[in-house]
This record gives C-alpha cells, structure tokens and sequence, in this order.
C-alpha cells in the first residue's frame, strides 16, 4: 500500500511542469505493481502543493508514502523546506509512513545516463 | 578532439556547486577515451562562468565542445539563457563546433533510473 509522491520545485512556465508531470506518468507506465499511486507535487507556485500531494497519496489508501525531491542538488529545498514539510504531515497523520528518499543529483548511475545520453548524441 | 561542459545553474550554497562538480568528477572516471577534456561552468553566482567554461575547453585543444545544461526542465535558463550565450562564443569561434545537447530533464532512462533508486531505497 505504498505511494509515490515526486517534488518538485514549481515554475511559472507550465512546460516545466509538465516536464515533471510527463516524469511520473513515465515511471508509472514501468512501475507495474510496486506502486498503488504515483503523484506529482510542488514546493511552489502550482498546485498540488507538498500537503496537498501528500493528503492525495492518503487518499488513494497509502499506508507508506515515498517523497522523491525532483532536484538536482541539496539545496535549501531539499535539506530544509521540504523536510520541514513533510515532518509536519507525518505528525499529523502519525500512522502513515512518510519517508524521503534521496534528491535527483544524488542518484547512483545519473554520472553513466549523462555519458551514454551524450555519446548518443 | 571534443571536451564535454556540464552547465549547471550555480548556487550560493557551495555544498550544491560541490554536487556538481563531482558528477563531472564520476563522468570524467568512466568517460575513458571519448573526451579530451570534461569541465563544469555556471550561469550565475559561481565561477568558471560559461563563457569561462568554452574558453577553458578550447586551451585544452578541443575543437568541438558539447554543452550539457544540468537542469530539469527546460525553463528560461535552458531554452534561452544558455543558447544565447553559446551562440555569442559561437560567434567568437567560427572554427571550434559548439554543440547543446538535450538538458537533463530530457534525457531517455530517467524514469528507470529513478524507479530503481526508489525501489532500492
């Protein structure tokens, strides 16, 4: 009974957005069976915000919610402003499993995509 | 004869330029033969600045320079920012080719590879 919700940072040019949602619709078409939802949120600007995101996984009857930070590097957002957030949901709803996994740039393997995506092109 | 510019946006928080950095670090280990030389350059705050950046890979020797814009989404940074400040060093060097490859939200395998760190996590 475990969601996906992947953050975001929000921008006023809809197409990154969209960008971000085309991400989680991608991972959902491969995720099969590991996932009962997998959501979009955003830090800022656009809605769903993090809380809101949050309330949908719970919604959809997570019981453990993954927060995966779509951000290149750990910044403020990252070590900061989205722990913040998301300790304030988890004591709010002290059943559910929220638990943050590493941001975008910390990734293992994003060294090998960028080589091979280069070499390609 | 090609170096490899990874163009990240820079950041006031030296941790996340650090971030940076060390994937052009990991892409340099595994890049073997394929790059005379690999840099990193910054669009803001930080230096080497871009044109910095193209100027560093032409003292190396390079006669083509592919340009990696580290960034998600293909926001004003990406689709205006940085072309345009290629195309003037372009401009500067008619006889060095500079290439911008597709930015890092773009690049095929992202969705795999962050399923994978999720599920690993």
């Amino acid at each position: 009974m475990k969601s996906l919700l992947l953050v975001a940072h929000g921008s006023r040019r809809e197409l990154s957005n969209k960008e971000v949602r085309r991400i989680g619709q991608q991972i959902e078409n491969i995720a099969e069976r590991n996932f009962l939802s997998i959501r979009c949120a955003f830090l800022e600007l656009v809605i769903p915000s993090i809380p809101e995101g949050v309330e949908q996984c719970i919604n959809d009857g997570a019981k453990t919610i993954i927060v995966f930070p779509y951000f290149l590097s750990a910044g403020r957002h990252v070590s900061e402003d989205i722990p913040k957030i998301i300790k304030e949901k988890q004591q709010e709803y002290p059943d559910i499993e929220i638990k943050i996994v590493e941001h975008m740039g910390a990734v293992t393997g994003m060294a090998d995509l960028i080589l091979q995506h280069i070499l390609e092109n």
